[in-house]
């Protein structure tokens, strides 16, 4: 419960979060905002005490800003959220805000195990400046999560908040796939603007682009591993851990996709596959960070129980880097 | 983050949570809390309007002290824990503190997803007035939760809680099961007396037994549905959802099962093992609050996104109960 | 296609296999075989160039015969049934039937992917001595594998068998839990008998007796690692793969359960579940048979795929038995 | 064991097999047989009694040659070839070899459980005309079917092999994923030629390009809902089980892809992929035979224990082909 100052803004925050993004989509006639384009979800850096490390947060997003990403993304599932308290969650969005470019996006992972709490951290996250809200499917109750379930949470959510909801399903963590007749109900809401779709099946990917043709609907590939094809069955971008570290490289694999230079695109693409499977389903968050370590960013320590890399798994998560010729 | 008033009351919870339940064990000397016996999980009462109704809570206890358990679980997974702030997390904890008899036991569910959020919790919920702390298994990134990181993690809230830990593992909810390596390490610390075990594979229970025979360590079953071959195995006790409703039921089941006699133990458990899927994997928390309503308890609605049972789905629940002669 | 002398020996081979065991079940009167008890599920023994070694089967069901165990299984999982070919498993049933006790049950797994092959295999089982048939789920179409197909493959079988049908649901090597309901529907055939359920839930074991306890219905564990709670939800026997090393404390156990010693039941139980573990999921027959050496029988080595253990998982494979006092 | 004289005609059916289909590979120099391009994997057609036909398995392979495919397999997994006795399978081969244009290749699924009945079959294969065996991997012991075991399984058939062998991996069947490090040792096999990978991870699917790029290594995509990705990814070709009744279609998918037409590649898949799922995944053989009928070749039944449609399930099945314009 954030209280009332947050409720109050909901008017003011709603404007500004419809006003600012106008890219190729033309919001006051109906069309959304415009998300297409690469995204780091980027990490919550921590001081050696687990305090949240404010300053690092900016140097990185500097560095990052040097890539010509879209925007950025924070409390994705490389954000560490369910670690951080919700002051902490929307002091980072504060942060990033004033630390980015006003020209590029910003979207926020808002989600939490109760709708009246994904609303409430909504509307506090576009208060403070996020572009739009990333909501990750509720999953304790994963058994009674059906369509039926999960189309109700949505709803409630983009009726009520004043910026743009994209869905963010990722099995891997959540262990639930939201499912595709879910997703095309929902693609109708006029304040829901696609999905970032982290499960890896591509083929599910081109069903979910193929019944949301009729809608302004947008589908990011929730990773590194999969963004070429995702492309080829019609995505429109991707929110990629392997961005934090391979920013150029994932660009410029965006590029080539985008241009139809499939042949580069594909030699490209096959060498960020190991590289990208380390930093996430292989190692996790403390690979990633160790990573970004070696590449010149902060990456520090994970809050617990999240634990460092033994020394073998970093050897290993090495030479994933060097055996690609990116290390 | 809980505040000040928290930690600076660390030291009295500690001799306070120490110095009631004696039971069978003697705690100055080594012996850890008995904890064996039945309780139920009680579910977090709403009004209409989402509130928690604490008015309901107590009437529901009232109720259920009728029955010879040896305490109540609050904020298990039946407690829709995930869905309330952290301020009503501990009120809820002082008022069933307040409505119990005071010879019971009050095992407080106060796992979060980060160590020092756990720790925190914890520690209030120690000086509200919960006896232990059951602790679920964080969950959210499971690709990284070995038996290293748990082992961490527990120890972690084991040293610093005032109240012992009950380790508290359900697959079913975080897709991940305790290790039995990490469990036998973790039954070795002094203020870890045992684990809820949800899973049901008894013999995973049977092997704890038998692998922490040395330590004072004790099993619960999870639930109702495989409470006998639990016993049978050496459990001593279990937190069972049926509990809330099926309450004489449960505890004569328990008083069979010490007692040696099997064969009826066996005609009963077999009459529960419908209702009781019935109550938890099969129709969820709304499925037990509907049935709670049944019983002459306050059920009523759940938070968002759990929904109410279809009617076919409520039509089903009944045939459980009444196929097996309870209704 | 076994060829017609099998069809016309179908009468004959019916009339032998209902008239052989009587145990305490008078068949004509329509009650159904007593299956209960223990039976080792006997591995087929294989020269170095990957020969049947009849010899060897025979040596070893010698030893095993010392032990008061109700009969064999032949070609269960521990079997390798799916490497021999028919000739192979029509040979083994009856050498094994020669080999053994007449008044020890023989059952032999006829299972295959197809109803007609299952049938044939059946009868021509019947036709060499099987006393009762342990069919296995037909698995390589799980997706399509419901209720409806298995009742109706278990049906054919059972009509045509002129020997008693056990079925047999195994998952870890099917994919395939044969469902509860199908279960209950086929308990009412008069030529199915029961069930070996290898999955290790044993609430559903449960759930079984009780559903068909209207029936002579017999539900045999399907494992050694919970035969006790087996026994405790109403299981009455079981098929042990274990008991073809540890052979005399297999059958202790049954005792112990049996005549309701639970106490000492439980500590036997307790001390078989890791080697148990050892020779079936964790080191699979390789493991079995690499034992069995050490026990003074004829383990030997598997057919191909299946390859011989590694030196570390041989050590492991000790381990799991000195440390329980096996060895 | 299919008898010597199998054995006695290995090397001659070793030269026919290379010397056959010279493509653009040319075997003599060390190069591998071309498999580039699409296949239907057929299937078997039986009569009202269960018995193959064999006269209506040539009006199909008839009406199928009209289509520019590379070739025909048989036995793939919706050969219903488990159901098949040896020498059905022997003559399916034998009969389509005959039907067919010389200048196709004909891949034939000769896997068996054991490496010994593989060999056997696959020499029984090329003896009767098949150009490549595409060995499916032994699954029922699949807890240990590691990466030794399976690479010991395919070198020997490959080592024994008069013809190239063609990997396959098809979890939705075997529950096991032929693993990436496996794959790659194996690739360096001289007469192993690619991978059918029906598993749908196309992140997978270029890992293996990527890591048998410097070998001959062919992958075809096995199934017609992740085709354009694969290609995408580097995959050659694909065995479609939907090109049994869009045969058409999948053919200028596969041309479109090929020449880099990815705009109308990508609108085509997509109007594949509910078509697709309808025939495999969701209603599997059954659903494929009856799509079949109605496009004008023979589907009629499956071999029991597999089922005909519901009627609800024929509706769905309609569906999926009506709302995507192809009935």
């Amino acid at each position: 419960m954030l209280g009332a100052p947050v409720w109050s803004s909901v008017r003011q925050g709603l404007s500004r979060g419809l006003s600012r993004n106008m890219g190729g989509w033309a919001s006051g006639e109906g069309r959304k905002v415009d998300i297409t384009g690469i995204y780091p979800p980027v990490t919550t850096p921590f001081t050696a005490t687990a305090e949240v490390d404010y300053g690092k947060l900016e140097e990185n997003l500097h560095k990052l800003s040097t890539f010509p990403f879209r925007g950025f993304v924070v409390q994705g599932s490389n954000g560490e959220f369910p670690f951080l308290t919700s002051s902490e969650r929307l002091e980072v969005v504060s942060r990033v805000r004033q630390a980015m470019s006003k020209d590029k996006l910003l979207l926020a992972g808002s989600g939490c195990e109760s709708t009246q709490a994904t609303v409430e951290m909504t509307l506090s996250m576009a208060q403070v400046g996020a572009d739009a809200a990333m909501v990750v499917t509720p999953c304790y109750y994963r058994g009674r999560m059906n369509s039926a379930a999960l189309i109700h949470h949505y709803t409630k959510v983009a009726d009520l908040s004043p910026i743009p909801v994209v869905l963010y399903s990722v099995p891997a963590n959540t262990g639930l796939d939201l499912p595709v007749d879910a997703v095309v109900t929902l693609s109708q809401h006029p304040n829901i603007v696609g999905i970032k779709d982290s499960g890896g099946d591509v083929t599910r990917i081109g069903l979910i682009v193929h019944k949301t043709r009729r809608q302004d609907f947008q589908v990011l590939a929730g990773s590194a591993g999969f963004l070429l094809p995702s492309y080829a069955m019609g995505a429109v971008g991707g929110i990629c851990a392997l961005a934090n570290v391979l920013g150029a490289q994932v660009c410029q694999l965006e590029r080539l996709c985008r241009t139809g230079q499939w042949e580069d695109a594909q030699k490209l693409q096959h060498r960020l596959i190991e590289p990208n499977t380390a930093v996430t389903r292989r190692f996790g968050i403390p690979g990633l960070k160790k990573t970004m370590d070696w590449f010149g960013y902060y990456g520090g320590p994970c809050r617990a129980p999240l634990q460092e890399l033994s020394p073998a798994e970093e050897e290993a998560l090495r030479t994933d880097f060097t055996s690609n010729g990116w290390l």
